[in-house]
């Protein structure tokens, strides 16, 4: 057992570097103890006030977005959202309008005043994508494409990064590494579900992250109350939880006419129902107006 | 394919028969509109206001729960808990006071004007333990014992039952069922996280199975922010994400000296910890006083 | 860092002490080196040779039990199993036949030779089994039941302790540690498949579980394919890959008429189709008939 | 329940659609009933004899590859896998040779006579690889990184896709779709254990994935015994298990050195131990060889 405590000290030795790698990850707040700031327009995430992401889970058209945008607008939101480039589970689902969908989404942000927010999954594809929009989305199947991750680290546009289906939250924060270790330092984490046993839900909303996160990382936290619970009627209290639990914002998908969306028809809202859940959040005293 | 029709006509039959079914569960909203509400003392569950349970994961001595029970009555708190018989994943950990437990737990209790909740694991124990306590506790690992539920389903006093560590919230909602329907109707659902992948906490603390258990069930529902989490360092922002996803109540584990604890060593918080979360849960402006 | 080393030495000694106690354990090979060989008539389990263990989900009737015993015996299977305490999810739905059913299981048994295994939930029934029964098994959902483990523990008939739902391999030696560290020391293992998010089979077979189970424990270890997978169209691969991984013996459902069985009717087999299992597993070479 | 009625008729119409795009899948068995047999030189992967994919976790050197090449050749294994291309967790750890590592592999492979197996993780890197490499791997991160699919499938390099961290075979298939939709029909699919609660493997094995995929695909099925359980202990048992189970092969890592390996350190074999596993495998009788 002599030989045991010498192997141990040696471990202690070797753990003692480990922590200083960690105390060295650029997200980690113990590197930077001040919250990272990003400043879209006049909104400044990650500052105190509560930011809201919405609309369409995929654009197909300059008047649906538009629709929308004009939603957004009446509330106050100012961060719009919609996705070109689509991951689909099954080859042979609608893809997305690409570069096309990054064009009618930039052009109706700039009618509203609008801010853009839209996945790229391509990492030759970042590039032109910086062109059209003000955040890039990594989204949830993409959280270890690292190559993807280099690539966004390499611009200077702000990043959106989701958690993987199943990624720890130590996978979750390195991940992000990737992109800072790049350079780019504007990234903003999104919690969205993880994959679980349970079925009520299409995944369970790791409210535990937020506060995790928050602690260990400087940068943003978000919650995608729409992929993590797949469900209509449990979105509100679902963002009151993230907002209580120290999220700096919540994303949901908006959509005119649900039912005839080219995907995810089942879990988006329409704009009454937009218009009636801004109107219940901002009622609950968790929303932090911007200043 | 007419063939398939009717195949499909007959599983539609059948279909609207399990819809019945679920109809008539007792548990459910469609059966009673109107909330449980569960009268313990002053306390009203169910009714509204915000309800805290806390004290020791164990009892271990008279000095230990009265320590714990002064703390809560000068915070206004009216449950306390403590177990007294411990399901130990080890056979060579301490299995509780047993009877003897129950017994100090009634004593100090009567002595601050305290509500009792400890957790019963044998059917032959429930009618022993209702001279003693005011609410039985069903934990987790016995979510489906069904003799025990049986058993508890058949005496008067109040239940409050845990979900299990991977239980469903089908299954939750019919463990629940299995009470109501041997004629104890009042009953407590419990969230206190969910087994998954996740290592940085101890489970994952489902927050949507609280608006979904509200929406489908008339039965109070609390969140154990001690389990579900298995951190000190995030019990306050997951207690407010809780209320603000409309849980009646938040329950969590006190010890007067957690480091020497004989369960739950790690999880537990000490005194000052506890009145600095009831003090900052309470200016949070989520948590709803008892009038 | 020399307050760390030191702390390392501390908490290295801890680990001593905690290997000290894992070497202790009654279920470790490190405790027991051989075997442990449970005697069932002439079936030795664990002795090298392959044990089917085959019957309904639920004993239903005399004539139903009678019928699948028969081909049992025909088969050459000597291990009779069956449901009269059945754990439901719901509280409506066939709760088994109790005692009645344990009368009919030992009737049936006795006039073709077989060994009776059937499932008990409550500990104060132990006594009352082991007249009926000459393996008591104890469930999934009982896994940490520890009541009932100290009850079955208590007694000398052999129990079958089939892993839950969720639980951790080492979760489940430490339960079987409680059967033995109450004197009994006749007890097997049963891997069942644990709750993934995979939804094409009922669970998931852990089957790296069997090696590691025959590994760190000297007891025998069995595979229920049935409950592992809740699909008949791959139960013969699975038990091949049970017994190729070191599996003492594989457990089954089979029903005269699966379609109208009281329980688990989607998943167990009829008897042609068991009649033809057994054909290709003997034929597969990987089973290891008794001498 | 007329309007049920109706609306199940309605619903039974979109399943038959449902039903028909499943059947029409290239994936299916249902579209095409004979096994696809993948030839690599000698070597007919999917026509009934079992292969074995070893390799090195990281190409480190021509040393290393050379040493691990040897030994394959002298147990009659014809595919050498070898990383060059890493997908690692952290954005600070070794990230492979890149395609000077693709270099060595072809290099000592042909010398050796056999085929090289590589992973490639970015879309435009697959013409250059396709140059050395005789299967491309897509990795288990990249499961459902499509651009890399739809590249992997416009080429005419057989691909060996792996699981991701947390598909569903459901999914599984579908990103096989999506390289068989671009018209590369030469796919293998390969579980390599999914992430579930368990700690003591580093995933779990899931062994029924391999009839089912057997049975719902056409496409030789392997299973990646290194990653599918973290330890070089149980090696041995899941592979006798997947072949068992109707694997078409197995695939696992050997290293000269792993105490000092720039990846996977602690789950890579050593040569004697492939030696000794190779002879254990061919005993079993479980082996097919190549005729």
């Amino acid at each position: 057992t002599i030989r045991y405590l010498f192997k141990q000290i040696f471990k202690a030795s070797l753990q003692l570097q480990v922590d200083d790698h960690k105390k060295a990850l650029l997200v980690s707040r113990k590197r930077q103890s001040e919250n990272t700031v990003i400043q879209l327009g006049e909104v400044a995430i990650g500052a105190g006030s509560s930011s809201i992401i919405a609309g369409p889970c995929s654009v197909e058209s300059y008047e649906q977005v538009y629709e929308v945008a004009k939603a957004l607008k009446e509330q106050g939101v100012k961060l719009l959202r919609g996705g070109a480039f689509k991951p689909r589970t099954s080859p042979y689902d609608f893809q997305g309008l690409g570069e096309e969908g990054l064009k009618i989404l930039r052009e109706v942000a700039d009618e509203f005043g609008l801010k853009v927010i839209s996945e790229i999954v391509n990492p030759s594809d970042i590039e032109m994508a910086v062109r059209y929009v003000d955040v890039i989305q990594i989204g949830a199947r993409n959280m270890q494409n690292f190559e993807l991750l280099k690539a966004a680290g390499s611009v200077n546009t702000p990043v959106l990064l989701k958690r993987g289906l199943s990624a720890t939250m130590e996978e979750f924060m390195f991940a992000a590494e990737y992109i800072l270790s790049r350079g780019n330092t504007q990234v903003m984490l999104c919690e969205r579900g993880i994959r679980t046993y349970e079925k009520w839900t299409r995944n369970t909303l790791d409210i535990s992250a937020v506060p995790i996160l928050k602690n260990e990382s400087h940068l943003p936290v978000f919650v995608d109350v729409t992929h993590a619970t797949g469900r209509r009627d449990i979105l509100l209290p679902c963002a009151k939880a993230a907002l209580a639990a120290g999220a700096d914002g919540v994303m949901l998908e908006v959509h005119p006419n649900p039912a005839v969306a080219l995907s995810d028809a089942r879990q988006q809202i329409d704009i009454p129902s937009f218009v009636q859940f801004m109107e219940e959040l901002r009622a609950s005293q968790l929303f932090r107006e911007e200043k």
